[in-house]
């Protein structure tokens, strides 16, 4: 084991804290690492702690005691959160997004991974505190958005499938009506993918009427799981509110309006930041 | 504008390079960033590319001149990689994961983020070098695999539907023949979601014969784009290698027994580790 100046071990263990989010990581762990005093490793950590908060990049919270240790958890200031969903907006009330059904079209943003970790980030810090096992979402679209969640909480993705080809051993179907199109649609998942009474954290793209979340409510009902939290990228406002069937979700943008003539559309910062 | 002492700017420096891969940030960003000389800035990045290198953590390159800077390639040892891998192929040849028809639940697996991480981190490092302008994968279980390889590349991920229900204005459909099944199936993508002459990498999760991956080089001619590589997590060794529809492929496991009376198989590291 080799001695590690100060200056180096900040750089390691900042990459190393970064790399293990809501991990907790013992202050021994770090002192036999680096071949250091632990009282030289409390100042490093009060030296990172200082700069993240400074930065908006989430907390480090010490935990005392024999299991103690220092905890990163990431997160992203409304301000910040704010400025980017300004940006995100504007892109998306470019006309040419503008899809039949009052659909917009944000496949390409969905596959940006820089934006997917900001928006993941922002669902991370809107979700913190509260007790969630794993996060789950349906193929496609909000895929990338559910593992930049779990990404920063350190917890696994559920993927539920739109059909019933589920070829992994025994499997829960159920049947639900897109709030959109009223039809009739298929979804489901390997019973083995969910442990009961997990917390779920349920993620998506889109939603309007929000026929496919609750479509992935019922089906947390059949492994006696509970809905810990519903987070949406962008929400259709073009809709009664009475016809939305939950009320308990964070949308980060709103889509308001859609002129299918003109294919104008306005989008604003969504629920999020009310 | 405040200026920053040696220590924060080490832990900023180093979270803002692995915030960005691939991106040239200029020695001038960083001296108006903390107000520092670039001299200093010269200093700390010296410091940082030495805990990178001598973690495996990746390169640190500089470019001189008037447009120069830096840019963070991660990267992953090959000691790292084949000690991870190992461990993955144990977990992988657990009974309870064989399924019929020679296939294996790791579905579970590709939920954890942070094993994810690494294997787009693989991906990242067997492929660097080339020029690759997007990942493509095909829906659903090679996604996240695509996003964490596309996150270490930054650049966008684009996916491939299995059905031509594409809503998002003209698409482009082919049929293949799944070479394990042999049954025809369909995928597509719409027009826009790729610009032609790109420059291709392909990722999945699993290949047998490698109809599928097959099907996604057809679906690149249609856009006069090119294929940059190939890489998939576990490849099926039960196929002779005439069957075997393309060669240029990395594979980072290499499933080469499967009893399925038994339930015992035999998960050895891929050829990228040859």
């Amino acid at each position: 084991m080799r001695k590690v100046k100060r200056s180096s071990r900040l750089v390691e263990m900042t990459q190393y804290l970064l790399s293990q989010p809501y991990a907790i990581i013992s202050l021994t762990t770090f002192a036999e690492r680096y071949q250091s005093a632990k009282s030289s490793i409390s100042e490093d950590l009060a030296i990172i702690k200082e700069v993240f908060e400074e930065q908006g990049l989430g907390q480090l919270q010490t935990i005392a005691g024999a299991a103690g240790g220092v905890i990163y958890m990431p997160a992203m200031s409304k301000t910040t959160a704010l400025e980017k969903i300004q940006t995100i907006c504007s892109e998306l009330e470019q006309p040419e997004r503008v899809l039949p059904g009052g659909y917009l079209y944000m496949t390409d943003m969905l596959g940006q991974p820089s934006l997917i970790a900001d928006l993941g980030r922002m669902f991370a810090t809107a979700f913190a505190g509260r007790k969630i096992d794993v996060v789950m979402t349906v193929e496609t679209k909000g895929i990338s958005l559910a593992y930049a969640t779990a990404a920063c909480l350190n917890i696994p993705v559920v993927i539920v499938r739109r059909d019933n080809k589920v070829t992994e051993g025994s499997a829960v179907s159920i049947n639900y009506v897109s709030g959109s199109t009223k039809r009739i649609q298929t979804m489901s998942l390997a019973r083995r993918a969910l442990k009961e009474q997990a917390n779920v954290l349920i993620i998506d793209d889109f939603m309007k009427a929000g026929g496919t979340i609750r479509g992935m409510m019922d089906l947390l009902l059949e492994f006696k799981a509970s809905v810990a939290g519903v987070g949406v990228f962008v929400e259709s406002g073009e809709i009664d509110q009475e016809e939305r069937l939950f009320e308990d979700y964070i949308s980060l943008a709103k889509l308001t309006a859609v002129d299918m003539k003109t294919k104008q559309s306005t989008v604003i910062p969504g629920n999020y930041f009310n």
